[in-house]
């Protein structure tokens, strides 16, 4: 059976066979589609297209030239000459069983069959299928061409298989063990799922507090450990299985509406006291504290970006914390921080990158103070950086702090030049920097000279900086 | 009631009452602890010694000075002068009841009282108190420092009241409608928490098969949307209630152990719809379809850093296209790939400080090319940067190809000057960059001359590219 694949077969179109359609794709494979709704073509390529702007976001490379698509007039025309099969058709078992079969009757004998059912198990899609073991779940996640997980469940050497092709595709493949309705995944969202419409049914709380209360919460957690690994942390020095015992008792409680409980015998804590040893034991409680912090920062350090959720959130602190900053002597003072463990590389120190986003952001601070702030931009004017020189010094390390002060070095015309100095706590220079920045049209992309407000502004400060010299 | 405080006091110093303790004092307000177990102190500092190193990670501005950390040896002396108690004893009712009850008989009448109780009801907590209202529960996450989610039950004016001090501390409160036990998102982790047990119970999965599920997939998914919004956006156009009415039968399944399951009548469809509307209704679902994707990429990206979860798959990735870089021409290829959309800055275009991210990565592509690789780093050895000189030439998006060729213009001594020409897919200059490294010893932290592998193969390269002159 394959462990490689150059082409690949997509039975089915909507959400989750545009998302297979969309990894295979953009992943070099070359792909057939068979979906007779007449729809299926645009809404295809409304998949693809959100797939082409973000999947090779996720990449420091470039990724291989796109496969070919072809959209194939049947099951038998699609199948015929791949290595590799998704049924991504209606959840109905009839309908899928249908499918599945015809796609065997005209596939090699060499080709991975996958469903895509979130609900039924391979033994019941393999009925009347001559060749069984041919035939497998791989379920994957919307959105399916950026969420890694796939659930691959069937013959142990077809599912070592498809493990080792969706591997190569960036995929992350979990052989589940056992054959079960819905899988593991679908099991746990279906248990939040329950208790969320009751929350609402009842109004404890809104859709959105629902919301919420995840993604400020514990959704942060889990996107990084799960839950058995964030409650090891959580349990601290006395182990896992102590952790269980302690807990083990609000299992009782009525908290939740839904009240079956496995009964919390020696042996089931011991299992997963056990397992959580060989999943985690090579780290200590303290050194997953700090891979847990250090990935929750990072993770909501990046959804500053997107001004979203937790990110929107640090934001608006940022604002809060930026009101303390003051004008020391008569340079600007256009940073004060501390250094994120995010900066550091593989020297154990701020990467060289690093020093110029801190001056980049200096010189945002300096058009903040001529006026060049966000109702300028937004009415099409800014400045680009044309010229970025920086002299390292010294090194600079998780948790340090330092500041910069920059001088308006010539604020004439177009130009903005900017001399910055970058000190730690003692006052020592870690890097210069001279910038030179030029007023833009954003609308013509051209350069142009700043609006009256903003070139009076400037040249008011840069008169003040010109006795000063050079700041480092 | 106080909506600003300058002082807490903690009640019990164990991993949630040392996580008030941390993000208190950390945000610069005095903290008084009482906890009568001799180890409380180490406790405390073992918890604030992880704050003090990842919360300043999460802003770009310096926190104010840290807060005054006493140990009170009574409840009476913590509580008697401050604006905020927060009660963290084991969770039991009576303990809590008589906790409550002493530190209201000294506390003022304006300081706001309350419990991190994970399950107990405020009416529950303020038996016996003299002025109920003034307590509530204000129930946070571990780690307490990091994770933004407090939720607030109790009276309306001092949940509001603890919902301002809290906003300013950069916390997420929020207010439960309706007192339940185990409030909104306790509730949720116990019905997933069951459902795990029975999946190791059961022998279907380990917990870290459990917590791969979760962290590869919807993990990612809820720290950035929750559940609603998630299912929102996968419902697309068609709308929530035609959603929900579609899943709805999925509810029927015996899918989990757990099958009391309310009643998804036409009321409820349509306020999971209205909540849902006023939740996102602004957005599009093609607007939440990039803005998931985006948060998506970025969190991923995140922990590429970390090398963990999802990020040490996409660095494993990284590695597998890596070895699609050829040299080309005579230069060295050290960049060949595309701009993701979190580079993107206000000015629409890639921020200034990438081109230097970049660069930085080009000089560790020439790193391992001359054999000053991962095992030379780890045997003491390297290169930091001393000067890094850019000249921007054109503006350059999000999605756009972009590639590095370098020279190795000096590699005589201890130095490595490299010529660095980053162009598009046009073959235009987008950037250049002059950057000198200089070896060094990392035990020392000074200057050295390389080993004489190292300094073999660069002279050998540097020999290659004497005639070639600058790549731009």
């Amino acid at each position: 059976m394959n462990t490689e694949i150059d082409a690949a077969a997509i039975i089915g179109g909507g959400v989750i066979g545009g998302g297979w359609v969309a990894r295979f794709l953009l992943m070099g494979i070359d792909v057939n589609v068979y979906d007779p709704d007449p729809q299926a073509e645009r809404k295809i390529t409304e998949v693809l297209n959100n797939a082409r702007r973000s999947l090779p976001d996720l990449y420091e490379h470039r990724l291989p030239a796109e496969g070919t698509l072809v959209f194939s007039d049947s099951i038998e025309a699609a199948v015929a000459n791949v290595d590799w099969v998704s049924e991504c058709v209606p959840e109905r078992l009839e309908l899928k069983q249908k499918v599945l079969n015809e796609v065997q009757l005209h596939c090699s004998s060499s080709t991975i069959i996958s469903s895509s059912t979130s609900g039924f198990k391979p033994s019941e899609l393999q009925q009347g299928a001559s060749r069984p073991e041919q035939i497998i779940v791989a379920h994957p996640f919307n959105p399916v061409y950026l969420i890694p997980l796939v659930e691959l469940v069937g013959d142990a050497e077809t599912t070592q298989n498809a493990k080792q092709i969706l591997s190569k595709l960036g995929c992350f493949p979990l052989i589940v063990r056992k054959e079960i309705d819905a899988h593991i995944a679908d099991r746990l969202l279906e248990a939040v799922w329950r208790e969320g419409l009751w929350l609402v049914n009842d109004g404890i709380a809104t859709t959105q507090e629902i919301d919420d209360a995840i993604s400020y919460g514990f959704g942060l957690r889990w996107a990084q450990m799960g839950l058995f690994e964030t409650y090891r942390v959580a349990g601290g020095e006395a182990g896992m299985a102590h952790f269980i015992k302690q807990f083990g008792p609000a299992l009782e409680w009525p908290w939740t509406k839904l009240m079956d409980v496995p009964e919390l015998s020696d042996s089931l804590v011991q299992t997963i006291a056990d397992q959580s040893d060989a999943h985690s034991g090579q780290h200590s409680i303290r050194e997953l504290e700090r891979i847990r912090d250090d990935n929750l920062v990072a993770m909501m350090r990046s959804l500053k970006a997107t001004n979203w959720g937790a990110g929107e959130l640090l934001n608006n602190m940022d604002k809060q914390l930026s009101s303390e900053i003051h004008e020391a002597g008569s340079y600007l003072t256009t940073i004060n921080r501390t250094i994120p463990s995010s900066w550091t590389d593989y020297n154990g120190h701020m990467n060289d990158s690093r020093y110029s986003e801190v001056f980049s952001v200096a010189s945002d601070e300096v058009m903040q103070s001529i006026g060049a702030n966000a109702d300028y931009i937004e009415a099409g004017m800014s400045y680009f950086t044309v010229d970025m020189h920086i002299t390292y010094n010294q090194e600079c390390h998780h948790g340090d702090a330092i500041t910069v002060e920059t001088r308006i070095a010539n604020g004439q015309g177009k130009k903005l030049k900017l001399e910055h100095a970058m000190r730690n706590e003692q006052g020592e220079l870690l890097a210069s920097c001279d910038q030179l920045l030029i007023h833009v049209d954003l609308e013509a992309r051209k350069s142009c000279l700043p609006l009256e407000a903003v070139a009076l502004e400037l040249s008011k400060l840069a008169d003040q900086h010109q006795p000063l010299g050079k700041p480092y």
